[in-house]
């Protein structure tokens, strides 16, 4: 089956339900305000609804149970997640093996099957091994006996150096750098740094994501390791012999330090930094730009730099930004207690007590 | 006019005014510590006069109305910008079309002017556009569709992905991405993760620069915008669906989140992060490593993560080096506030009260 | 010679002592669970002592004096350094030069001596000087002018842009970009922004290591200056005219503005920002995201940002966590004390003062 679907293919595709004419064609799903005659739209929350007058799309992704939709809809428990798949099942295309560009440089003793699309100017080393249906776009470097599984997608100008591991459905975006040496040296007493040589490598699970320019290092001995469906953004840093759990998600421009390790479904804020050899449990979550230096129980949510529990940051900050006016406030109360005391000291005062 | 210019035409070049020889040969600009015979140098203020003795600069830029100047001078009100702008003629070369070079690969249905530079190893995908005198270096992977202005420059191992537009005398610099997928996806009750498509663009508008290996993010709908003379330093993050408004100023390691809007002349410091879907109107001001989580009027200037208002946050920052000291003396209070008590309420004093 | 080693030569290379037996055969080193039967491992403490019952490591280095080594050892003042030169001479191998790969692109007037390993769809520009046994791995693009020592490595597509110097045993990991233009632009009374063309280079000293992904400018004039030993990690920022002095230790997404010198044994945490024309001295260290605003003297420690003293900074963050309480104190204090004046003023309390 591929596109079109009816309206109710879709909502059968993600168990939701139809509210109006289930046998509309939709070729497309865009934005409310993009959103062509045709196409499927989605709101998701009671707030956007009803749709502006202007909105020309045929139909309405919505949460179940929504009120005043005034196009017909598709109602779902997940509407985000309805409108993902929806729109992933939309866009699907058969794999197009185009085989490999005359351009690239192929080492010697790969394995790579038909169904594969290596564009321009790529260049895999030695004994490299693809499963099917992958595609290596134009420029990327694929080092001596990395193996990549079906369906990934490698983007232009990534590197995966020598021995890295890339599971099944990975993306790996532009630019990005798998199994860089991890940063290791030891340092004498002249201040000398002498390299500790990484032997590791990188293991990268199925259905990864990898953001441009971002930098998983490989590992000083065994893996550094991120674990299926994490979400890795752009110019994140990942450490040596760090692991990452499933499903977790770093933002933009997150640092991690060698040899932590987080559990499933982890979600670190943009800018979020985490010292080295921590141990960051399941579901922990970190706020933009925080500095996390212990250990974090299940489910523990943080902030600030150094992160301690959110609510607590949060109390801070705010009191932080009155700071100025409560060490005024002690000088005043500083002067007023001498006052009283010098009050209760005073002749007239202090006669009984001496 | 090419170069050299004598000093009396570099001044009319910037509105200047010339004291002394307007008719001495200018060839080069260069620093007071760099400069040789036949090189102007600049000084942007009073401080730097007179030049050092051993300055062997045939002539400086000044601001106007200086005082103690030794060697013939333009004087200018703006010396900084008078500065640039002939430091940029003194080194004008006309363009020089390369051509294609052997290696590049050129898709099918490319539109390409006869003047233009195309390096080696540059891969052009199908039905790219370039205007004229396009330089592209080595190594660059310009996708699909892509338009590119006139007397555009893109450095070596850049990357645009399809269908991005980038305006005309734009520079991206070395290892950039553009249009690498914004980090959009929906999450189910079990903690999966599902791709959103991100079907939208970039668009680049005339004289935008962007830094070394920094990252702009396509749109999920519509495009990513970066408007007419913004500057971007390297390694910045501009997430999907953000607009960054005329002459901004995007320091080194910026990150900001996706849907988020940027007025003109919006200035961020270094590592400065800003939340999504926020609205910093123009000419707002961010100090290096600011955390923007609000709105922002016009011309605020804010600092601190979160970030407030900059005196008060100066202010706040000061307060906080000295809180260790603020909190001893807040124990002291309470123990003298329980002293004053005990001496009110102690029987040779209390006697009255009781 | 070359591995295998006996105990005994080992020790002799790192000026260790062997007990136990000297002849053993040595053929690699590894971590204490990865060792195999000929391969040597590492204790840095004597925590780990004795080793595990199940590690299966023939030999380990240790800390001088170390008790309780239950397998043939190798005791060192400096086990760490002992054991980073111990796996480099167990890795060792001839330089292997495999040419210039026919793929490789290299223009006009290079030098380039015949112990070479130039990989595919390398590009060199017009100019480039090479030393000895330099490799460069596929889609580096090294510029028009360049010059680069002996036993240098380039990894993959890296970028070392026009007229850098880069010298002996240097390694420049993935995706880092050497040279890219300053960040600098003068900016008139209308807010347009004027390029200051960057007409300097960067100069990379021996023994230096650049992480992925990470950005040296060139310089306005003059040099952008990386002194020899010096260690930079991933997606690091070093700005135009920066001078970082010998051995210094740069962690990942550090940022440096411009002009701003470091002395030698620097050690900048991870995401620590420094701001330009700044002078940090030999040994200053700063933990990580700091934010250094100001000069710092030899051996100045420091955190926070902004930054100060990092024993006053650490106590200053925990005074911070506790803020609101502090604030909620200080409000019962002003409570107290206005109860207290009351009392001293009352009536029965204030007869003999009146």
């Amino acid at each position: 089956m591929s596109p079109p679907y009816s309206l109710q293919q879709l909502a059968e595709l993600v168990g939701g339900q139809v509210i109006g004419d289930g046998d509309l064609e939709i070729r497309g799903l865009n934005g409310i305000e993009y959103a062509q005659p045709g196409e499927i739209t989605f709101a998701l929350s009671q707030k956007q609804l009803p749709l502006p007058e202007h909105c020309r799309a045929s139909a309405c992704i919505v949460p179940a149970g929504s009120q005043d939709v005034n196009i017909p809809a598709l109602h779902s428990d997940q509407p985000a997640v309805a409108a993902a798949k929806i729109h992933q099942a939309l866009l699907a295309r058969p794999f197009q093996a185009t085989g490999i560009h005359p351009s690239a440089v192929v080492g010697a003793g790969c394995t790579i099957p038909e169904e594969i699309s290596i564009g321009p100017l790529v260049c895999l080393g030695e004994g490299v091994t693809l499963g099917a249906r992958v595609t290596i776009h134009p420029g990327a470097v694929i080092g001596d006996g990395v193996t990549i599984g079906d369906d990934t997608i490698i983007h232009a100008n990534v590197t995966v150096a020598h021995g890295c591991s890339i599971g099944q459905r990975v993306i790996l975006y532009h630019g990005a750098v798998i199994g860089s040496d991890g940063f290791g040296f030891a340092t004498d007493q002249f201040g000398n740094h002498y390299k500790k040589p990484q032997v590791g490598s990188v293991r990268i699970d199925d259905d990864v994501e990898i953001g441009a320019n971002a930098c998983v290092d490989r590992a000083a001995f065994g893996v550094t390791w991120i674990k299926s469906g994490t979400r890795i953004d752009n110019l994140v840093m990942v450490g040596h012999n760090v692991e990452v759990g499933e499903n977790s998600i770093l933002v933009a421009q997150v640092g991690i330090a060698g040899s932590t390790t987080l559990g499933r479904n982890v979600v670190l804020g943009a800018k979020t930094g985490v010292a080295g050899h921590l141990r960051l449990d399941d579901r922990v979550m970190a706020a933009a730009m925080s500095g996390v230096h212990n250990n974090q129980p299940k489910g523990a949510i943080v902030g600030g730099a150094p992160a301690f529990e959110v609510k607590s940051w949060g109390r801070a900050t705010a009191a932080f930004s009155r700071l100025p006016e409560t060490v005024k406030e002690v000088r005043r109360l500083r002067k007023e207690v001498e006052q009283l005391r010098a009050l209760i000291a005073s002749p007239e005062q202090s006669e009984d007590n001496r």
